[in-house]
């Protein structure tokens, strides 16, 4: 009987349903100039979630999303659920056979998706025929919008989630080796990680949150649902354009984003960024390449406040973050920029991180013996989707493992040393490629780069890079390798430089696996 | 085999365990001046609960303490649970012979207490005799400290909470009438609301909490677990006095703290209040009487930015808040004062709230219809220990029934009428004491008010008003009727005034109860 009083599933679904009433009349999205209230938000999402009960869509069923950051993106992560659907959102970027595996392997009943992608969408259902689920276009004129007209014609509904631990999403991973894999996000899980992502950043009703970080990814990392709990507004972008960000910035009041490390870089060095001008501070989460003390100084007189963080798309986005210390404030700025490299602590509800030797125990928290990184929590997966065994070798002991190589710190702080795939062994030495990468970073005139393993008949393997400069800077290989030998080892040092533009994901991260097929080449 | 990676059971002990590591050279506590830092914590309670576990303690059984806000009743809250054991909080102002009830009915092993409590203490005990709990004082001199003893002798332990819904605390309802009975709080109830409360009132590892508001009280609305679960700074406060909370808020650098209305007015006209002193804002929760916009007007001016909340021993704590809306603050100050009079909506993790007849259907929201406040959710007690009967009563259809009535206004917004018991039905009309109780507020001369019913041939029963004013102040009962007269209702208007002090429950809960048996003695 007390169970009838004190137990609810935790479902993100809930926040909708809170700010609908309590944040009612306060601005819930803004796409294109257009402003749509939490009231009208969450009728619009019981509507969705009757049209998708109306095309058929039963609880259990998948439903696809290929959109870029849009209101209707917003509305797929509660109108889905509340339809009782798991929700399986496409990376816009991926090609139409790719769609049509995820389609296949997810059995999607339904693929809303914007209205530009309608010719990509019909090449992918051609592969699928009669499996091939019913599509509804989004984003189109008004007389013809196929979504709105679904959103107008449907009456609202909303299934009550009773399994706090039943499948809410299905990501698949980007895939840069072999088939995506589809990760299993639960109810749980994606609430805990939404509170936690709200308290970590900052975010009250008055915050407003830049669209940059694609909804496709990991959910947004949660933010689809934290923005909501709070009541704070999504500022819809659908493009990543550093002169339309600062657009935004300025004169839409934005307080928070996340974006990849590449985009934050962009930003920085752009002709729109003046010192000063912002009325109130940004915080920016972003995740991937640490920032270089000169980056973080720029950040700091642009009134840009980083914060770095890690996670996978299995730990429903950052799982760590650099918990930074208000004492740490009064470092010189290459200390700060030292432990900011960091990735830090787990978040307040994942489990502690751990760094794990191939047996699976602790490697000494010294700052230099690596290991693999190794998490659990309520913010993991449930799983790999139809892929017991991938589950399984992920998972071997009750631990996931990231493939990522780290260390830790005696300070329980941990610091990504590298993707397992993309250590260096070089004469029997280990390279970790990002140790390169920071040393490179530190040359003014570099904007990014990245090493990784060239076979080498002497040494096994060497490390080459690619790297981008900033506009308007030249550089040599030798002058750079000389820079470095003052920096590391030199057997660390690249042997070749490669300067141009590195090839990246949809979501900004570097392709290494495509640079290491050309260093193979050279 | 996935439920091995991404299912940890949520509890409170956690965020210690979290900020003992993160946050380990962070002062953690702050007790008479003596600082203890997160990593120091971390150690004292593992000890504790090592020591506890040396003194036969097993999971499961009771442990109670009879604490001041020291430094010692924070770390029960972790050292207890750590022992797998349920904390029993007991209201330092009660008497022997309740003592002994709670600790009987409990069922407590241990009982911590300071030293300061020694007499009353060996006076409840003699009245168990063999069931009496085996004593642990502290806060005595170094030498002879025996929880200092406990904590410097015993190995570090930690049980593994395998239950999210196990029990975690059990606290005995203040019993304004009848036997005190035992709330049982659970494990995922505390954890969740704890990260309510941090994300509601912004609090992070910057944030220096006072503590006012007793521990003792509904295990300090789940602050001691929340302010650690960020890893900001506990700061001790034994006695509620206005001057030490005033010299703790402009020398310790206090960002946020709770107190019952009698406390924050007590803070606004002391004579140490001095607009524009404070270097920083200080976010202030309270609950019971709503502000009037004098003090809203007055606190604004002292930098102390006031929350309205609202919840009870069953709820953790606050269950609603009066979830404020930026544009409010553009509004005239007593429109203001009105709407943050409302206790308002569910919180981040609370169902929505419902005010319900005696049948329990939901009234009119129309902001006049009464009905009893009715909650449920994940932050709703496990039920009351041993008393079965009592708990199918407070719960008899799925939702806790307050016993508080309110109205639920058009916005969602619920606003408490009265104690249901506090109703005064005069001439067959409702009155509710409440709203006498704000009129009177009114008047400049007024400092606080309770009003109740006193028996009346006439007309059943009529309120009689006690009034303490200002100091300095002068006023007269006919002036204040027809102060009263212009504002509400005639036949609310109190029969007599009784100017004077409250007699007050230890968390400064005026008590009502004695105020009617006075008034039924007149």
């Amino acid at each position: 009987m007390s169970s009838d009083i004190n137990f609810e599933p935790l479902t993100p679904v809930s926040f909708l349903r809170r700010s609908g009433r309590v944040h009612a009349d306060r601005v819930a999205v803004i796409d294109e100039g257009r402003e749509t209230t939490y009231a009208q938000l969450l009728e619009r999402c019981e509507r969705l979630a009757g049209g998708l009960n109306g095309l058929g869509v039963a609880p259990g069923d998948r439903v696809a999303v290929l959109l870029h950051n849009t209101q209707a993106m917003v509305e797929a992560h509660f109108g889905v659920p509340m339809a009782g659907a798991v929700l399986v959102s496409l990376n816009t970027r991926l090609s139409a056979t790719e769609f049509a595996y995820i389609l296949e392997h997810s059995g999607a009943r339904i693929l809303i998706h914007d209205v530009c992608f309608t010719s990509v969408v019909a090449e992918a259902l051609a592969h699928l025929g009669s499996a091939a689920p019913r599509t509804v276009a989004a984003g189109g004129r008004e007389a013809d919008d196929e979504y709105e007209q679904l959103i107008a014609s449907a009456p609202c509904h909303s299934v009550s989630i009773t399994d706090e631990r039943g499948m809410l999403a299905l990501n698949y991973t980007s895939g840069t080796t072999g088939k995506p894999k589809g990760v299993m996000y639960h109810h749980r899980g994606a609430y805990l990680q939404s509170l936690a992502m709200a308290l970590h950043t900052g975010l009250t009703s008055e915050s407003r949150y830049l669209w940059t970080l694609p909804m496709f990814h990991c959910n947004g990392w949660c933010f689809p649902w934290a923005v909501t709990a709070v009541g704070g507004t999504h500022v819809c972008q659908r493009r990543v354009d550093p002169g339309e960000i600062w657009g935004a910035l300025y004169t839409l009041g934005v307080t928070h984003m996340n974006a990849a490390p590449t985009v934050v870089s962009m930003l920085a060095w752009h002709k729109d960024a003046v010192p000063g001008k912002l009325q109130r501070k940004v915080r920016i989460g972003t995740g991937g390449a640490p920032p270089t003390p000169v980056l973080l100084a720029r950040m700091g007189e642009l009134g840009l406040d980083m914060m770095h963080l890690y996670g996978l798309t299995e730990t429903f986005g950052p799982s760590l973050l650099c918990d930074w210390h208000p004492d740490w404030n009064g470092l010189p700025l290459d200390e700060q920029a030292r432990l900011k490299a960091r990735q830090g602590v787990g978040n307040v509800i994942s489990e502690t991180a751990r760094v794990v030797d191939e047996h699976g125990q602790d490697v000494p928290a010294d700052g230099r013996s690596m290991g693999e990184i190794a998490l659990r929590g309520n913010n993991l997966m449930l799983g790999y989707y139809r892929d017991v065994e991938a589950t399984r070798r992920a998972c071997p002991d009750g631990w996931f493992r990231t493939g990522d190589v780290g260390v830790m710190y005696p300070d329980g702080y941990l610091e990504l040393r590298d993707r397992s795939k993309d250590v260096i062994i070089s004469g029997g030495e280990n390279i970790a490629s990002v140790e390169v990468e920071q040393a490179i970073a530190t040359h003014p005139a570099v904007l990014e780069s990245a090493v990784v393993a060239a076979p080498d008949e002497k040494w096994g393997e060497v490390p080459v890079a690619y790297v981008t400069l900033r506009d308007g800077e030249t550089l040599s290989a030798d002058v750079l390798a000389e820079h470095l030998r003052k920096r590391i080892a030199r057997y660390k040092v690249p042997k070749y430089f490669v300067f141009g533009e590195l090839p990246k994901t949809a979501t900004g991260k570097i392709q290494k696996f495509a640079l290491r097929s050309r260093a193979r080449g050279q």
